[in-house]
């Protein structure tokens, strides 16, 4: 596949680099496309992302839908078709500036403004469309072999939600049309697991506009999932020696002040009352629970004999995360999260962070996630110091000692710069949606700077007051998110053990009902989740029924069954298991849910 | 006893306003007192209490301590000793006003202006000092025999936060001086056993002002406690067909607006945004779970077959109380309770109802808080409609409707006008702090009104589309509130089956270490909350820390039990137990602790 370079020189294109030039130069034709049917368009940025590109366009008051989008993908062929040349040409700044002035593109110049002052701007051009872009490029449209324009959303120039609402225009390209066709297979399978269709239908979530996006209600479903993983994380750190702690879920802004969340995560916090009234009470949710749970530890002098101090609360948290970011439970303005924070001697550092991250490897392979993770070593960017606290020489010491840790535990981690929290390096366990989106479920974190701020001491063996390490972590993360994934990863059928609906009692006939009763109730008692369905509707409809909602057992009782004592199973996966006594589908089902199979 | 009433006649005063009246005396001579001590006093109310008296008086800049209050109680008794007879007299309104204003008591004048046009005032006068009040009083002030001064605080005019804070002066007083030693004896041993000051001693929980009154930290003692009386009421709920749901703690205003929190309930609530900007998303902190969880059944069409639905959560309330309000985890502005509704049928009311108060009686009984409570049944006040939704005969329909229930039941309950729900009739179970401050624990509430303003409805058998009944009710309250009132109870020392550290283990020398750790093991590995104190201390004073931890059991382990592998056991309140088994010790335990034997 040939290219064209910013200096155009031509060449082979790398393998690695193939799709990301295929969907680039996709971006501009979409662009070009645009142009053609909207003529007071200005454009922002076009990126090839890692399923596809998008550019987000400023349409003044045009709202487009969906045969808008098939008008524009029609453009985009009729440019591939034409097959004109993709040219590449260089400009100084201010050439560059009175360029793109003259043809309206007020993004642009904002963008060059923004660059240094010596900076040479590089064009690509097809036909009469211009754009700003350092390349590379396929060399001709008819290249673009396989694309598709997929959505139509929104997103604020520059990410910021002070600036104007663009219109996001999304597609995605291919080297070959069987490919494209193949990822709009696999995508339309994602959607079918999609835990933002499928949570809803299955009733474990839903949302309501009077109360606002971000902030899913848990149905009885999805209440009692997250209810039996936390009681399951509870009771395995305090196996692990963890002390729990229950703290307010909002403060003042004095304990914001100190903790630096004031100077540094204002605009994610919610405020109640004036943040610039210094005479007025002013308060905020809290988005992490380290400056309250710190006041524990603070409660009473502490000695080295107390340390390691394992703290953990099951903690509700609120982030003000804009309107465009949300995504069903898995990103949303309050949720509840497995947070702690350990208290340490300096020689109980590494021992400790290796605790931590087999509690979490613990939990994942538990739940049956364990596969689907990887591992990022986040720190800060040098380039980037007012995001963070502290010196450069306490950033190179932290996170000198965490590469030493991580690199001793044999953890498979990438880098990720300026991705670090604004106290400390961490290492995030991360994991994709089913679309691809990655996110991160489970965080260790080595802080070497709060401690300070909150004046935490321990009085050493040596008689002299000393400050701790803190690790922050989560055991299993944020639980909202957690069900949302478990919900993708199993489409929805969830391990018998956390199944909200464990197993569902089937009657065929009236003369069933008495001893499906005796049956739930045998079952109740043991405490397992049951539903019974006595209702007068054909077996076949009931069935069906229970293997829509993904229970795993379905117990089939007719007349012969009530006679014999006997249950009929059948698993929503194997179909049916025959018929067996009560107390033989007791032992299988507490084995099941004892050993968490998945 | 001998009384003045208003209109100057005397009498024998009946037995039971004797306390009443001698307190209210007690009052004014308290005012007078401080008006000789600070001329500048303006006096607000000054009642009777429940457990003695108190003035609100604005003494301007003045703030008073204990030296003070001292001072003013001997200035009582140079009153008190000169025997000033006590005399009463009207006025008309106008030269009422005059009188007041004369004397520069603008309280009084204000309060006059709030009584009707055609009302004459009263005022009872000893010495130089002259009060309006409706009486009767004693009449002569040596006849008040025995009082004490307690405290100062702090009130708002009107207890309206807008207005002025006045200085609250507090005293008690009685018939005789043996009546007030009994009771200030009672008091000092109340405090000992006040949760605000031993909760915090035994490190339940505590405060720090960066995060703000109102707010606890539950330390890990404290977080445990409700950790496992939630599990308990979240199972119980279960076993007892409730649903569980987990739904958001801050919602848009319009859900508050449709549920009319936004008009009867905005000032105790906390908001984020300015609520007069309708431009602008404007979010308010729940006050109550309602609107949240009606959107659980609102999920889909309901069918009378779907009825009742009983639906349960853990839920975290925020209530916006005046500074003046709070006390430790009693009154607090965020709190966690068992909240739950019944959606019903009209015609299963009076069997939910009844399970409802049966579930509240089986958990009072088994915390042990049952003989403690009373009943109030909380009515609305046809006076103050302003205050209610609905109208006057939707009230008197829920009302007599909750009244036969009550007596069908055979609830022993007193009435409280104006106590209702803003949206319907409470039955109130009732408890009192160790200070004798009344607060509710348990709530049941039949609501007539919210289903219509939500839309819920349920299709009937008749295939009619009909408006179900709801049951607002608590299992076991606020958990903060819970916990404080055990700790009262038991003077800290809890339960077993709810200590938070059940069992401790002691060695008394380094040969016992061994089998105590492997005692620690055992009684871990069956569920218990166990500590290990290995440190090396006199066996003697290890016991008296874990007595003043309230901890229930101490296991003491010598070298001779260590090679005998015996435990030789002691109780906080028994004492020496014995030696034993480690098999006999845990069947003992297990027995009480599965029992909830308090």
């Amino acid at each position: 596949m040939k290219i064209i370079y910013k200096d155009g020189t031509t060449g082979e294109c790398p393998q690695e680099q193939e799709l990301h030039v295929i969907r680039h130069t996709a971006a501009h034709i979409l662009a070009q496309a645009v142009k053609n049917l909207y003529r007071n368009a200005h454009f922002a940025y076009g990126p090839a992302t890692e399923n596809g590109f998008y550019y987000d366009v400023d349409l003044g008051d045009v709202k487009l839908n969906d045969a808008d989008l098939a008008k524009i993908e029609a453009e985009m062929n009729k440019i591939v078709k034409s097959n004109l040349p993709i040219k590449a040409f260089t400009l100084p700044r201010n050439e560059a500036i009175a360029l793109m002035q003259e043809r309206g593109e007020i993004y642009k110049v904002e963008h060059i403004g923004d660059l240094g002052e010596d900076e040479v701007i590089s064009f690509y051009q097809q036909g009469d469309y211009i754009d700003m872009c350092v390349g590379p490029h396929l060399c001709y449209t008819k290249a673009l072999k396989a694309f598709k324009l997929t959505q139509v959303s929104g997103a604020y120039w520059k990410n910021d939600r002070n600036n104007k609402m663009l219109t996001r225009i999304n597609g995605t390209a291919f080297a070959t049309k069987d490919e494209l066709t193949a990822h709009m297979t696999a995508l339309e399978e994602a959607r079918k697991r999609d835990h933002n269709k499928l949570g809803r239908e299955l009733e474990y979530f839903t949302t309501v506009d009077s109360i606002g996006q971000g902030l899913p209600i848990l149905l009885p479903k999805g209440a009692r999932v997250i209810q039996l993983l936390q009681r399951w994380v509870e009771d395995e750190e305090q196996k692990r020696g963890y002390l729990l702690t229950k703290t307010p879920l909002m403060a003042k802004r004095d304990l914001y002040r100190i903790s630096g969340h004031w100077d540094h995560y204002l605009d994610g916090m919610f405020i109640l009352g004036d943040p610039n009234d210094e005479e007025k009470e002013c308060f905020a949710l809290r988005p992490m629970t380290c400056p309250f749970q710190y006041q524990v530890y603070l409660n009473r002098m502490r000695s080295y004999r107390d340390l390691p101090m394992r703290l953990g609360e099951t903690s509700t948290l609120f982030r003000n995360e804009d309107s465009g970011e949300m995504h069903g439970l898995i990103r949303v303005r309050q949720f509840t999260i497995s947070e702690g924070h350990l208290v340490l001697r300096p020689d109980q550092l590494e021992e400790e962070f290796a605790g931590c991250l087999s509690l979490a490897k613990y939990m994942l392979e538990t739940v049956g996630l364990a596969e689907d993770v990887s591992y990022r070593f986040s720190q800060w960017d040098p380039a980037n110091t007012a995001k963070y606290e502290g010196t450069a020489e306490q950033w190179e010491e932290a996170q000198s000692l965490m590469e030493k840790i991580l690199n001793k535990l044999e953890v498979p981690y990438s880098v990720g710069i300026d991705e670090a929290a604004f106290y400390g390096p961490k290492l995030d366990i991360q994991i994709k949606n089913v679309f691809g989106k990655e996110d991160t479920l489970i965080t260790i974190q080595i802080d070497m700077l709060l401690a300070k701020k909150f004046g935490m001491e321990y009085v050493d063996a040596d008689g002299q007051k000393k400050m701790p390490y803190i690790i922050h972590r989560t055991t299993l993360g944020c639980y909202e998110r957690t069900l949302a994934l478990l919900i993708e990863k199993y489409a929805g059928a969830l391990p018998t053990w956390m199944a909200p609906t464990q197993v569902k009692i089937l009657t065929v006939t009236e003369k069933g009902d008495e001893w499906a009763r005796e049956v739930e109730r045998e079952l109740f008692s043991r405490g397992m989740r049951v539903e019974l369905d006595l209702r007068n509707e054909k077996i076949g409809f009931k069935i069906r029924q229970a293997q829509q909602e993904k229970v795993p057992y379905m117990i089939v009782i007719g007349g012969q069954e009530a006679e014999d004592k006997m249950v009929a199973v059948r698993n929503r996966k194997e179909g049916d298991l025959g018929k067996m006594t009560l107390a033989e589908l007791v032992d299988k089902l507490e084995e099941e849910i004892r050993t968490k199979a998945h």
